[in-house]
């Protein structure tokens, strides 16, 4: 028997979306105001996803303190209140786009829960555009 | 490796539900007050999903500006503020219940979207009400 | 010592703004897609805000059961699933704009409800615009 | 071609969570403060969802109104306003985490609806922890 | 130049509705199912808001830190995951409907925040029914 | 008869909270991380809210679209996806806190909406933390 658990977080950050292949021109017109050189951010809203069988002992898939802890130790302090370009290794050649956001917690995330669990993570940006990410490549 | 990525948009509409197929007293016992011959209305939320994998330039699965277009384009300027049993030929002969809004959004957006992005359309009548569509049989 | 007290109930109706004063082209011109003549709609959100002072014996201001059935006999019902301009006497001669109907509910409820206590209503006709009215001139 | 639908409903209810082949100082331990003897309590959103085909005479899946009975009926009179541990008999040997909580009302559910909808349940404890189950056990 | 501020926290707790000074029957006749002698509970939102000038070196009326502190340390801290009736001195002999908490909570911090800066609480029990205290009498 | 009516919009932006007369170690000590050089970001709600009478022969207090494109025009335009501290002469020389650009926003409308209008804005910089100003100094 398995069943799903969700857990909220969120952080506020800055970013910008650049291509540094790519002239100022191109930039401008494929990533528009989010290309803005000064930056801009965003409330991001983060929800992990897991999957796994529920403890008879707890009644718990996970302990939820316990993943709060995890994404505010390993998410949450990294990326809160920062510069994805500037204050994070992970963005410093990687496009700072919900999507690889998503991505690079999703990555950060796996390697700390067992993989007896299957990980989503799914990323708000703003109200209105959001992604998902569960490791897939199908 | 395959990312989900969604966009809400909205808009509001009069619709009313009804079989021509049926006498009238049916009609108010299937439908109840949905069934009001002057119509009532709704605010409806239009969340529309694409699974594709990430293009490695732009670090997007697809570029966010370029769906809200087509949604607006191609589904909000057609619905919103429209009667949707009166000034729409989608639901001239088809009940426009959530379920067949839902059905007749993603049939237009398909044509639109490259079948490389698997395309999924979910679609809130009330905040308590909602429908989704992926256009699997199974 | 005054408190206040809030309830919040929903409806979906039907309505078209305009002025039969006016000609068709000044219509267009002033409500825009409103003006419609097949009618949209709208998710409908209430609230009704009382103040006044807490009974001591039962710890309430006004027992939310009772107002939450003023709300649904007087207002509910009467504009649920209705078309505001055909199916209501209330807006046959008066435009159904979020301040009238706000204004006529207030008027509605303000006969029901005790005038020790004072009594706002605020509509959200989206999530995006809403108006209040309390009765006051100034 | 199927359809998914959703309907939301809630109700408020007091629980506690404990072990009772554990000691209290491992009770403590392992729920914290949400083992506190005299309970504490929530809010709980739960939102069922049923994967059909549309029925071509209704355009419905499943009756929204008559899902919301069932819920109301069998969950929603059962639940709301009640202590999980004390006043139900599902939860006297069976610890009220959330993950139980949505499996007993999915076999609750499960046995009410037929069984070419396929069921799943999501509950909300709080706006930021919350728990899905179908019923696969893969 | 006087702004207001807000800030939100929340938190889970059992209470039950009940005068010691009425028969059981005139209680649950009263007090519905929120009579339960077992407890039911609630996810509360609390905001406070604070109201003054702002300070030309820092920009802010009040530091948000601090105001988060004092809303943990005096209120959440208290109530959170209690049970209201049994656990806390302040409903001993008070019954805990939403307007006497407020009014508990508005004491609470009057007595913490200078007197420069007008308070007032608001205090959610569930999305559709929530109060507002702000000290005064008329 | 006064009515109130309310438009919501929205803008994302970066900031640094500083003050350029304070140390470094002061800086941080007062705004935390909120301090950071490289900024930070936020999606922001802005609630604009007018009080005037109903013109009778519209139904309306004011033209929400008319609302909506003052406040693209001059704040969403002004702000969006910009970096409050680099990006806008409005503060160049003052720290863009909530409370300060809740002020700013109320002055660029003032200048653009009739004094027969009462003017009030709301700016949520979090979910959690909000801010209001009416142009009163008592």
């Amino acid at each position: 028997m398995k069943v799903t658990v969700y857990r909220k977080e969120h952080f506020n950050a800055a970013h910008r979306l650049h291509n540094p292949n790519w002239t100022d021109e191109k930039n401008r017109m494929v990533f528009g105001k989010c290309n803005n050189p000064s930056f801009h951010g965003h409330n991001y809203d983060l929800i992990v996803k897991l999957r796994g069988p529920i403890d008879p002992d707890t009644g718990y898939v996970y302990d939820m303190k316990l993943l709060k802890d995890l994404m505010r130790e390993h998410v949450i302090n990294k990326f809160d209140h920062k510069n994805l370009n500037l204050d994070t290794h992970e963005f410093k050649n990687l496009n700072p786009t919900a999507e690889n956001i998503a991505v690079v917690i999703w990555n950060i995330l796996r390697d700390k829960i067992e993989t007896t669990y299957e990980l989503t993570v799914r990323l708000y940006e703003t109200e209105r555009n959001f992604v998902e990410y569960d490791g897939n490549i199908l």
